[in-house]
């Protein structure tokens, strides 16, 4: 097995949050919208249908639980779920909180325009709390 | 609870191709990607998160079935699974399968550009092997 490699540019891109029993919840540093992903600590794992049936339980059961916490902090109209990897094959799954009016709705968010990194102060501040909300 | 009632969207959109335990499995009629929905069979559920704990499992258990034969069956790279409900607010699981040089790939293929609806003979061919290979 040999320890969980995390890919590249989701380290880049993201920045954990806290570690659930199966997967790394990491806020996307792009403040555009509330934005996380779910990457489960499996190597060489790249559609859902590659996990055990155990760890497919266990990431919806992680999947349900962040995206309802983040409904709950943001106040959001609809959360967006999604496993896509076509550009980074590890799998993740998004898990974003939109509202009528943000930037792209009501179309997807995945690459569109160009990420806005949030400031130090309200970055910690939305880790803490949604790592209060779990 | 009274009588599943399906969005007149995803019913203008898509066509049955089989009902599995727990949701409709339906062909997104648009041949510009090999692109089925699953609708689970309840009223008033909007997030994933809304479904009962069994129905979260069911539905894992048939996006994966799916996912892998649509996988198999086209050779595709990429699947492709979401759950997004922005405009369709009835929960509904797109899974679909992406190749490089696909329409609009690496990015996600929603709200892109006009449906192209299949030819009856290729829809129903689809169906048939989708199907069969479940």
């Amino acid at each position: 097995m040999g320890p969980f490699h995390l890919d590249e540019r989701l380290a880049r891109d993201s920045v954990l949050i806290t570690t659930l029993g199966l997967c790394q919840l990491r806020l996307q540093n792009d403040c555009r919208w509330p934005w996380v992903v779910l990457v489960p600590q499996r190597n060489d794992v790249s559609e859902l249908f590659d996990l055990t049936p155990l760890d497919q339980a266990v990431l919806t059961f992680e999947t349900n639980l962040v995206a309802s916490a983040l409904k709950d902090l943001t106040g959001a109209v609809k959360i967006n779920v999604g496993a896509l990897g076509n550009i980074v094959r590890q799998l993740h799954v998004h898990i974003i909180a939109r509202n009528e009016g943000d930037p792209c709705w009501p179309g997807p968010i995945w690459g569109q325009g160009t990420p806005v990194p949030y400031a130090e102060h309200d970055k910690q501040d939305f880790i803490k709390k949604l790592a209060g909300a779990l």
